[in-house]
């Protein structure tokens, strides 16, 4: 392999890394050496990774080179937010509470990864607990801007090349958000159908792990992973889809580069052949974002935190002790009637989906915001994460700034392989290669 | 305060502890030897307690005596199932794999409990990973017999007055099974509205933190503090309440003292002024426990295993070990299909309930069955975890053995202030206080 090929393996795919390993045309060491280069060369301006050891990604892959065969991922090098318990790295919550902690075992998701073959290359950064207190980490389309949060090595990661792919965690909008402000697929699944043992909780009634690629095969190939499953073909639609368009009560505070990202894919796909419809929303629906983020974000969060508020509150950041704090506020009885809201809400997605194969929505505000204090507004994706659908962004658009903003996509609980399909039909029609990810030859 | 006194302090339930100590009749430190000494006299037995330390129970006690009170549990011990972490005492899990186990922190559930001013006194046998593979706690009504599982020495702890309460889980039944078993109250919340933060995960989708205690008083106090609340007066019906009675598709694999108990209940309850009527199961209902235990339970067992699975085999039990087996050979459809199923079940409980209070169910199949190679079947109790619903058992009936035989009382979902108001109405007419825990004179 001339060194040319080798300098560009970090920019295949899972899925073609996966295949040229299987064919014996690339070995795992080649991918993962290529992929360290990239960090080595970016990764001080980018700082997606706080925990990275290229000897013990380099050792991964050696082993994975002299043994047989694992599984569909064999040689695939992940990334893995850093509060994703690894038990051959630290695991540190973006939070000091816990520099150096040594978990006793792998997470169940990072289990089934490595039993599939990959290559944990490294933990990328993440806001403190999955929260809003960011890391150091930088938009790689424009180190002057956030990547989003709280997923914001993982986004980095993968959009600038670094890795095919990568694990973060969603309980408002951390996912999908830094997806959507660095130009990759990002895809939650329906609540409580990945298994979250060994992953820190932020609001365990919505925390939902996700994953963060740069191609629709890439997200279905982990998908079937971590679902235990073997991998299929990919899932494709008999008829053009049903969209349904959703603005939601955040449509006016949208910026002009989301509102022109909605109605042109709208129009677009109708063009192309769907039913584009817009949905007459239920009034239930509406303030969903603040019962979301606030209610039962704010509460959960004020439970879950208790040890570290009585023992160590002065390591806290001063946007965790003021989630722990609004916690305090909520009472029970509005903790439980957001709780009973939501469900009322889902059961009414029944006669929405009933008519529609998937929603069409506002990922972000806008394309991703100047300044590192902050990792942007997860508001229009919280909605989701609270209403436990899977949903997938998707970067069609571009922003004032050249920086990427990404649509939404969301259907009906249990209905991740729909969201798939439908996905890739809509990627087939407005996609185009060179929106996902930096520019190659940067 | 005389030795004769003294030496009952361990019979008391928290709610009095809690008033005498707050009273200044009672020092913390005189409550826990009371209690020490009840495990010293007791636990060669019983085997309640794996992880038990005097002087860490004796130095919290003395803590709390010296200073200020810190809350509506101040100077109450409590025990707690070893499948719980915790910062000062090992966490093992029922298994060889987590010997010596030092959780960095509290769970979130220990440190409301310590910030409400509990004394953490220790660590209660768990059936392994809190599945079936039961540790060698005996019933404190017989030693020949199962005191139930998965939350075994927390049932048992709280049935031989060692602990006035005691946390546990519930994934199939097991914390309504041993407080069956035991002759004690036990109480499963309504499904993520207690937060689970460093509590070892069974099947995520169904697990709920419950608790245990001698009285429905101290039910109540448990359930404040874990909902960050200021616990409040009793709650009380003003009405008789509306209750059905549910026998399950299970009820002809019941033995004679549980239909006894039900049908018992029922008489008394609808002479007492209640309105009881049969309830018209809808047919989704039949076969959920298979649903629960097996497509559920196996399924997300053997996806949160994955690690030790994977890396730990040799020392999981055979009964674990079966359970992964037979999570590998359920289908992700068969599993989404489960998952399907529950919620529309769920949605079909709105309509019950529109007609009754409370349901009247059996819980257990008969008393606890002799031999501790098992610790009893969770069916009857694991419908009621899968559908998420509030669930509280009463110790009102024995066998033929004369040991304890309680009923379970079902409500709506988030409607735990209603099923403690009728527990509250049931227990005032067909409780006696001689039923609850083992015989004093013992």
């Amino acid at each position: 392999m001339d060194a040319k090929v080798s300098s560009a393996l970090n920019t295949l795919s899972a899925s073609e890394i996966a295949a040229e390993i299987a064919a014996g045309r690339m070995t795992c060491e080649a991918v993962v050496r290529d992929c360290v280069a990239r960090i080595a060369a970016r990764d001080g301006v980018v700082k997606a990774f706080v925990n990275f050891d290229a000897d013990i990604a380099l050792d991964q892959a050696r082993a994975l080179d002299r043994g047989s065969r694992r599984g569909p991922l064999h040689g695939v090098p992940i990334g893995l937010k850093d509060t994703i318990d690894t038990v051959d790295m630290p695991t540190e919550m973006g939070s000091p509470i816990y520099r150096g902690n040594r978990p006793r075992a792998d997470a169940s998701c990072v289990a089934l990864l490595r039993r599939a073959g990959a290559v944990i290359l490294g933990k990328t950064a993440t806001c403190e607990f999955a929260g809003s207190a960011p890391p150091e980490t930088t938009n790689p389309h424009n180190p002057a801007h956030t990547p989003g949060g709280s997923s914001s090595g993982s986004a980095a990661a993968v959009a600038d090349f670094m890795v095919p792919a990568a694990l973060g965690t969603q309980t408002g909008g951390s996912v999908l958000r830094p997806s959507s402000f660095c130009g990759v697929f990002g895809y939650k699944p329906t609540y409580n159908t990945i298994n979250k043992q060994g992953v820190w909780p932020a609001a365990d009634s919505i925390d939902t792990i996700g994953w963060l690629a740069r191609s629709i095969d890439d997200i279905e190939l982990l998908t079937a992973v971590l679902r235990m499953e073997t991998p299929r073909p990919p899932r494709k639609l008999e008829n053009a889809p049903r969209i349904g368009v959703w603005r939601t009560d955040l449509w006016d505070t949208a910026q002009d580069e989301t509102k022109v990202a909605i109605v042109d894919a709208a129009t677009k796909l109708g063009k192309a052949g769907a039913t584009v419809r817009d949905v007459d929303r239920p009034d239930a629906f509406t303030g969903l974002h603040v019962i979301a983020r606030s209610t039962i974000g704010f509460y959960e969060r004020a439970a879950c935190m208790a040890y570290a508020w009585d023992h160590q509150r002065q390591q806290l950041s001063p946007q965790m002790r003021g989630y722990i704090e609004n916690g305090h506020k909520i009472s029970r009885d509005d903790y439980v009637a957001g709780l009973r809201r939501l469900d009322e809400c889902r059961a009414l997605l029944g006669g929405v989906f009933a008519n529609f194969d998937v929603l069409l929505v506002p990922c972000v505000p806008g394309e991703a915001p100047k300044g590192l204090g902050a990792t942007g507004d997860p508001s229009m994706q919280a909605i989701w994460t609270a209403l436990h659908t899977p949903t997938m962004t998707l970067p069609t658009h571009r922003g004032p700034s050249d920086l990427p903003v990404g649509i939404q996509l969301v259907a009906q609980r249990y209905d991740d392989d729909r969201l798939f399909a439908c996905a890739r039909w809509i990627w087939d029609r407005i996609g185009a290669p060179d929106m996902v990810g930096v520019r190659r030859s940067r």
